[in-house]
């Protein structure tokens, strides 16, 4: 049994927050048995977006570009996945991000990628800025409307 | 805006572990254009037995009881919902744990249950003792094996 | 082979009627090969929204209060499951529901809900009353209105 | 509203049985907002399919025909349809059925199949005698052994 | 390894054009772990739908009648599908198609619809001219608006 | 409306062949209503899958590795998108591929990726080599047996 101490080593030294995990059920299979390449994809797409909400405080975020990606191992049906994410950078109206993707059990990397630009968009659909330079570990930026109906959806501070 | 201590009081008083997160998108909502009380309940047992099989060591584990389930709050498309989880119980052979879905945005609390049991079987898809008593907040439990092919999956600790 | 007044007598005691069915098909399957639990209480809901809408005549119901769930058995791929409800009382805005899930194959009991909880919503998203105090085995109280657009759907009777 | 007799006569002149039914969500619509017609034949192979294995006590039957489909009206979220059908010829190794497809609400016939055959396959997935000529409205001859397994899930009647 | 000509003559010979391939994964599979017949119905209406927007112009498009289908062969986990479309009559509102679904890996021609009919929609929902004769290998008429905004989509030419 | 010729030439620069085709629905939107980034990546991970097969002659291929993605366009509910693809380079055990998707209604260039790289594995989960260095615009690589059973699939040639 791993030491309590080799394991916080192990899986503390990324820099990211590790939040949504997965198990890997037969219709996550691709038509080998592992992993499908695919359904990982779409798990950081949208835990990316999830992430970038919370910086942005704006429910109007796109992916505008996901840097190079390469497949360090795989996972089988019954493995655990975790993905965890760290803002890089804040530019104008853009977020970078840094993303890893970890099968709990193997203690594999699956895959790292270096960049994910996600963007603020306004009402109008065109890049707005968003006024932020650090990341928050807090919920205070939360968006106050929801995206459809601009009703208010929280009470005031 | 709420101030940080405010949000630290309202988000961490539950004695839970906040982990996978869910973006509402169309594919969640009923037909009535809120989410899914069917959605929820799936994301809730996947996070749950992602819980157990850390806990209890074994991936063998099925969901055996969920307590009274009282929904106190919706979501519409945009929010975001996230889950935590807590264990209060180590039976002989079974993990009681406690669960809270919370809206990210509008800060409400979805629906808690106070107890969702899971058992530990054996190959013969029997009950087996498990061994543990206390919660880990470590990866040291890890199943060693994959449940289709025994084939090991951990070097030596 | 079980005679035809045996299979009746066990298939019919429930007081319930069972309508919907499901094949076990893999997409149903948890990491262990036998029925996820999410996806069995996925299908309940939707089978209580639908008994829900034919009996308080409105399509704006929503799940509010689900009683303990205890897994008495589970299912493999291939099984045939069927689903039956029956209402048990009329509240001023809401309906109480029986469920219960069998499996068609083993005639093994899956589980038993003893109250599944729907309330009946006005166009403001406040509960509001429905006027019915017993069970309709009638398509009489079917909405005539679609949700989303208002418009009339049915021909005058 | 439509009077008791009245009803059951609309409902009641098929000849089939209906079962399973359906809540129209989101993400059974096509992109013009109405119902996919490939969500719709889906749903209707399923529950053919578990007419046969009811009907042929056989877990290995197989679609071979569906006569032709006529769309005679759609439906939109929030609709509720039920699909019905009737063994209507027992071959050697297959097995006739007719579909009647409604919208619960509109009371409106969606589509009809008059015929939908399935074959009854052997283990060597070659077209097998069923030995039966008429329909049961028992469960009398559900399958006894799982698929995969070969076994035994019955115990002796 | 058959030569090149025998490939062309034994693919080409259908008269129509193949386009979308499917890869058979997990979740495509019936309880039998075969090509479930409603997911291959599924993968042709949206072709059907997606090839009549392509000739007719316009987004609103709907299933009106799919001439009988005859099963001739499955396939498995892993084979390749693909499906290919040719347009065989204008009518006034409507387009008829020929459809061909074959297993690339086995060379076997899974099924053939003769009569797929696709009827143009007026924003009224009711049967609207579309002024096509005949097939067109060209993206030129392409619908210029999206069906919800009505925004004007294309440059002028 | 665009000449023919015009059409052609703004389509057929890119040096790929197009072929999977999707209609953009609800199922498929992120939650601000627009194409949900891991539904297209999802969608294009496969489509790489086939072409390698096709290439490689090998169902046992691998997502090695993605190039930068960078997103010039979105698409709407609605819309028609199709996936290209084309081998650039031949390695010992690897293809890659170059991607470009489109968006058939707005003719704007959704994504492109430079190289998608996918490794050929022996029956050991290695890679093996696959011996080809040339594109196939043939059928003459096909695997012959199945990745799960190795039953021979094909008839000499």
């Amino acid at each position: 049994m791993a030491s309590r101490s080799d394991a916080e080593w192990y899986w503390s030294d990324e820099g990211v927050n590790f939040h949504t995990r997965k198990w890997v059920r037969p219709e996550d299979l691709n038509a080998n048995g592992s992993l499908f390449g695919g359904s990982l994809l779409r798990w950081i797409d949208e835990e990316a977006a999830i992430y970038a909400i919370i910086q942005l405080g704006n429910h109007r975020v796109v992916t505008k570009l996901i840097s190079e990606i390469n497949f360090e191992a795989s996972a089988l049906q019954g493995d655990l996945i975790e993905m965890g994410l760290t803002a890089t950078h804040f530019g104008r109206s853009s977020l970078t991000m840094r993303a890893v993707v970890r099968n709990m059990i193997t203690r594999e990397r699956i895959l790292t990628i270096e960049r994910i630009v996600f963007v603020s968009l306004g009402e109008d659909g065109k890049p707005k800025p968003h006024g932020y330079s650090a990341i928050t570990y807090d919920r205070d930026r939360m968006p106050r409307e929801h995206p459809a109906t601009g009703t208010v959806k929280l009470p005031p501070a």
